[in-house]
């Protein structure tokens, strides 16, 4: 199978190249960023998306930015770098990984004070492909995990996008489908298409159906009759981010596929790396959800405003899932189970 | 309020003239039908949609249809009549209406044997009024018992569109809303945007914005947090066919709200005329449900294609909400609870 390359440098350094996932499926598309404002935008805009991706953005680009800044003093340089970490850090207020980037190149930063700016800067490329490198190897362990759950004609349900273009290979939530597909085992996947911005229908159907896998797409008020079809075994949902309860903060819809499952009595498991469960959050409710403009609903995508102008909406890009619809959580460590508290805490001894 | 007139006669009789709804709320464009092929094609098409006002529509279609058609003998034109009659109602399977009412016109034809032709052209047309004429009165009595439920300042969540031009005045599930609306009750409606078609955008936030009430649009997905937010006090839903044993089939999608209303402990009325009540089914597992184009999910609507071309889609029309989910079933005798079996027969003594 040939993995998407979606984010990388330049071959002189000089800029992060990347996948523009607002295009796909009708184009496939690569992008240039140079500048901070450039990243931002990036980043807003949903060019590069998916918690984990949007890391490894962010430590490349981070990277990519240094290479311009101040050398005259190390406390220059380092006032520069954490203005401008700070400035991308701003671009989405939900994912943890985000910060969670950031604050590795910013490590970098303020423990190379006695660093020749030649070796600061191999050491913030070292750190940033890390970053990659550890992403690439938690995903393919992730799979491991939850393909260990499935077995042959099994049907999963997927919510939103978690898949390689969401991190760097394999993904997390169709991770399992995927090293299944290469290993030849028969599955069936369900893609919510996952309205406002569609990520199912433009991303995970194509990721899906580009691994082999065997893909329907279904509007996300569908799953409920899919369940009572008896035709999906599991749900598999990626997360934003996990409070130290197990609760998760999740594309939105994402809390409404797990009370159906509760319903149907299908098991809900959300998968993800550890980097993305943040024991300082005691609960979902802690959590701030991102609330995006209307248009994405009343007239973005479409031939013609499919509502009428000016009516009022309502439109978060996240919800939590509380952690008592949540079957198991699975890491790269393994799958954790309630209670939550215990076993999540446990991840990081 | 001005009454939106959106099925009628042309002047002379000859012609049925529509607000076409597949066009809204973009444009508001009216168009003439004379005859049976496109007759079908507006219901197929969804120009004319909603159970009741398909009721209406098949009721003046026959009568205009009827006119052109061979006077030779009273059997000649039965059989044609009959044959005209069965082939408007193949257009869509699933709504009880459209065969309901089309059987009351094939009556007034059966019945109608030694009539002259002109006298049995004012009973056919004179069935098609009472079809109309009925369906106001009954969306008045079901609004003001679905009204007496409702408290100043309630919100109320609704699915698809049963409003005004599903029906003919009122609507069934929104027109508790309107009704309060005209009487100065400050109450808030959620609308879901209903994928892949999106009747709650184009129809139903259109419909609410112009009575007056407080609406907000929400995509599908959004159901779960809007119920988590304490902000919906009910939940209000149209219907195609209910079962004696209660079950309903609606909108798809509609069957997931019920699940999610429970889970939020707020009850989920179904509203609608008796004439949907199908006693002759005894549970929602005999209602045929239509499969439509996968096209509606994958590019309609759309500047550009939203998923991969040809992935496989599942796009059922409708689904069943089991009985067990719903806390009343409201028609124009009033309001039905469980055990539905024996509430519903009741209706028909």
């Amino acid at each position: 199978m040939q993995h998407i390359d979606h984010i990388r440098l330049s071959p002189d350094g000089e800029k992060l190249v990347i996948l523009d996932q607002s295009l796909l499926p009708g184009s496939v598309r690569y992008i240039e960023l140079t500048t901070a404002e450039e990243m931002y935008e990036a980043i807003k805009s949903l060019r590069v998306r998916g918690a984990p991706a949007i890391g490894i953005f962010a430590g490349f680009a981070m990277y990519v930015l240094s290479r311009s800044m101040s050398r005259g003093s190390h406390g220059e340089f380092a006032r520069e770098f954490f203005e401008v970490s700070a400035y991308l850090n701003s671009s989405r207020p939900t994912a943890v990984n985000l910060s969670w980037a950031l604050r590795r190149m910013e490590r970098v930063v303020s423990e190379g004070a006695g660093l020749a700016a030649d070796a600061l800067e191999n050491r913030l490329l070292a750190e940033a492909q890390a970053i990659l490198d550890e992403d690439i190897g938690m995903c393919a362990r992730i799979s491991e995990h939850g393909l260990s759950l499935l077995k042959p004609g099994d049907g999963v349900l997927t919510h939103c996008n978690a898949g390689p273009m969401a991190t760097s290979r394999y993904g997390t939530a169709i991770g399992p489908l995927i090293l299944g597909a290469e290993r030849g085992i028969k599955l069936r996947a369900f893609a919510d298409e996952t309205r406002p911005l569609l990520q199912g229908a433009r991303l995970t159907s194509y990721e899906l159906q580009n691994a082999g896998v065997d893909v329907t797409l279904i509007c996300d008020n569908m799953a409920s009759v899919v369940m009572k079809n008896g035709w999906v075994q599991f749900c598999f949902v990626g997360c934003d981010r996990v409070a130290a309860n197990g609760d998760t903060a999740n594309k939105i819809g994402t809390s409404g596929v797990a009370i159906l499952a509760k319903h149907y009595g299908i098991p809900f498991y959300v998968l993800g790396p550890t980097s993305t469960i943040d024991l300082n959050c005691p609960s979902g409710d802690r959590i701030e959800i991102e609330q995006r403009d209307g248009e994405e609903i009343r007239s973005m995508w479409y031939t013609r405003p499919m509502a009428p102008a000016g009516v009022r909406c309502y439109n978060p890009a996240f919800d939590v899932t509380d952690h008592t619809l949540i079957s198991g959580i699975i890491t790269e460590k393994g799958i954790c189970r309630p209670p939550y508290t215990e076993s999540l805490a446990k991840l990081f001894k």
